[in-house]
């Protein structure tokens, strides 16, 4: 296990492509952007530079500052610090928790520095967010805590950073845009956990979904794309993210709740072997590699084990695990490492016993998500937008027969007894949803 | 998915050590052994004849009998016959179900026949067996039900054949030792769904203690010892017997209780890729792997994807899955693949915040286990008995420091900067206990 730390200094250019077209057509945004990061820089390095210097002193000066690494490490006897002193005996608060009913109170959220701005040398905004929220945080002078040097200080910090901040919570009258959370903390101490380097990609460039960067583009701004190359090189950047965020917590969810429901119908969870003698089944690439002068194979499914967990009467089990398909394919329906939800029961007298299983618990796992994960889903349709899932409570049923009926009456030539192809699955999946 | 079917019909033989020590020593074990088992041969060739040659006719012969595969098939219309006719309309009952407070009520049950004891030609016993739990039926020749011909054909039924049975609950005075239920089942119906061949091992054999095999041959009387490799080379034999139903259970909760606990703490579950391109950490064999032209190792750990996780926000993560370590260890110690329960978390403080989750973790999992694993600890430590685990609902904590004294107190002489190496860590595990 380990401690919070800075992601590697990764520093890789964001992809060329993005970045020519954001040279070419630019202007105004990228002078904007190239003006708030000059801002940016000169602010740290004035900041370092006090701080080196002409540290603040009296009282306001406790109320913020960087936390020195000797004061966070978990020692019996840590050298005690104005942070330590400040947040001694608080609990902190998720972001995600600020609402209108802790109004007036004084909290600690700690989080990243998603933005920050300021309004003359008196005031400045900084956005902090934990996780999938964000709430608007400000500094503004106040002769009994905030000075001119803290709000400098909170200025000066860069985006990522991780920050304590103390302060009260308030509820504006207007709507607040920037921040997932409806509620402003008037900050009274701010003291920055971890500098954060400059990072390869921004997370407001990450974020960015295709609709912004067409809309924009017929504006005449162009703003960077981030590909995928450049995502993969930034992975700990790139998954903070609030789409990828709330695509890892629906993934988890998913898995949760087939688990769940699986349990309740009396299956029983199994780890089968990844590492096998020969090939799971035919019809898939293998992966081979030598075990300890044997030749072996990684399970192309957990097939073979599931059976004979059936024939060992378990009766029903499940697994939730890797599955390896060494197939040069590249279409999106392949992946030669994936993880599979794998079922397998014995039935009692007919096989529409596993389909009323199945039916089930992809109604269930439908249900409990539109409940559970419903910030989720919103977070990831505001950068890749979807159609919510339409489902019956009861799924319909048809045979094969029927199917192959529905298809040669919207003039799809098919052969009755062969196996459907991708572009009539598709075709009946249309047909079916029109009906 | 597929449907409950025999298991291969494996022909090895019962490890010979074991035969050898019985065929020296047997004697009215083996006697006794041989003389039911032909028996049991007369009786089947008996009943194999007797179905093609006079079948019985009347009403009475509905009762009984193999159902043909036909009518077994899952196609709309099912050829019908005398089980489809018993059975329609009806649900079954589990045999762990089966209980003093369904007396005198009619109830349909399958399992796998465990044992049949026939008592003279009108009355014989079958225990049924589905997956942890037996009951013991009987089959008594009744005007109005059961016929002779039909306690023949439950005589004749081969031990790990699938039955239904229709009968009537009754509760006996005295207590059933053979079976896990405290009702017997008064048979009305009996039907043979599949028939199974004679299995390469026994569960009674595969079932039995070292203390039970110790014990008889104190008395004179050598019981046969089913091998390890037997044991896996019949696995899909070997997983029936109480103890193995009993750790897959065991197993399948630690998973759940594990994951509930987590997800309960605001931890997000994640699926680490098991290919990739370097070692995950050093101290530890790897596999190898062509991965189409490249090199390609198995995850020693899934340790830098949780740590990923980490620095991109999640806060706290964990994994259940397969874990690959290519060493050439032959300790009780060392698997080349197991399944990991992985736990990573970032820290607002302190390092303790680690251990008071994990402190809480286990302790809600021995909790969880004594509570809703009963049935299956009791079968475990039937066959391999183990003393119950005994913990604190607060973990003993020990510096290092305090450890290496306890261990010095004791006259073992260690580092006091070192590593403890297993002895040690054995030893002081010991002194905790006693403690």
């Amino acid at each position: 296990m380990s401690t919070e730390s800075e992601p590697p200094k990764v520093q890789e250019e964001v992809d060329s492509s993005s970045q020519s077209i954001s040279k070419k057509a630019a202007k105004k945004e990228a002078a904007k952007k190239a003006k708030e990061e000059r801002r940016k820089e000169a602010e740290a390095a004035a900041s370092a530079a006090s701080a080196l210097s002409i540290e603040e002193e009296g009282p306001l000066a406790n109320n913020y500052g960087d936390v020195p690494l000797q004061e966070l490490q978990s020692v019996n006897d840590p050298q005690t610090g104005k942070w330590s002193e400040a947040v001694s005996g608080r609990e902190w608060t998720e972001v995600g928790a600020l609402n209108g009913s802790l109004k007036d109170q004084e909290v600690l959220i700690r989080g990243r520095v998603h933005t920050t701005r300021p309004v003359g040398n008196k005031l400045a905004f900084v956005v902090v967010r934990e996780r999938v929220s964000t709430v608007q945080c400000l500094a503004t002078v106040k002769p009994d805590s905030v000075s001119k040097e803290m709000v400098r200080f909170v200025r000066s910090l860069s985006n990522e950073s991780i920050v304590d901040v103390i302060g009260v919570v308030s509820v504006p009258d207007v709507e607040i845009k920037g921040a997932t959370q409806q509620v402003e903390v008037q900050i009274k101490k701010l003291y920055c956990v971890s500098r954060a380097a400059k990072t390869p990609i921004t997370i407001e460039d990450a974020s960015r979904s295709e609709a912004e960067i067409e809309k924009a583009s017929k504006e005449g701004v162009q703003l960077p794309r981030v590909n995928q190359d450049t995502r993969l090189n930034n992975r700990v950047i790139d998954i903070r993210t609030l789409a990828n965020q709330g695509i890892f917590r629906i993934q988890s969810q998913v898995g949760n709740i087939f688990r769940q429901f699986l349990l309740s119908e009396n299956f029983v969870e199994i780890h089968t072997p990844k590492l096998i003698a020969g090939s799971s089944e035919g019809g898939s690439a293998v992966f081979r590699l030598d075990y300890k002068g044997q030749s072996a194979c990684l399970a192309q499914s957990p097939q073979l084990h599931k059976q004979m967990s059936i024939c060992g009467d378990f009766g029903r089990v499940f697994e939730t695990g890797p599955v390896f398909r060494a197939e040069d394919s590249y279409t999106h329906r392949h992946l030669c490492e994936f993880t599979g939800l794998d079922v397998e029961m014995e039935i009692k007298k007919h096989y529409s016993e596993v389909m009323d299983i199945v039916d089930c618990l992809f109604v269930t796992i439908f249900d409990s998500l539109n409940n559970v994960c419903k910030k989720e889903l919103e977070a990831v349709a505001k950068q890749y937008p979807f159609e919510p899932l339409k489902y019956k409570p009861k799924t319909l049923r048809l045979t094969f027969e029927e199917g192959v009926q529905m298809l040669k009456d919207a003039g799809v030539e098919i052969d009755p007894l062969g196996d459907l192809n991708t572009e009539s699955e598709r075709k009946l999946g249309q047909l079916v949803l029109e009906k």
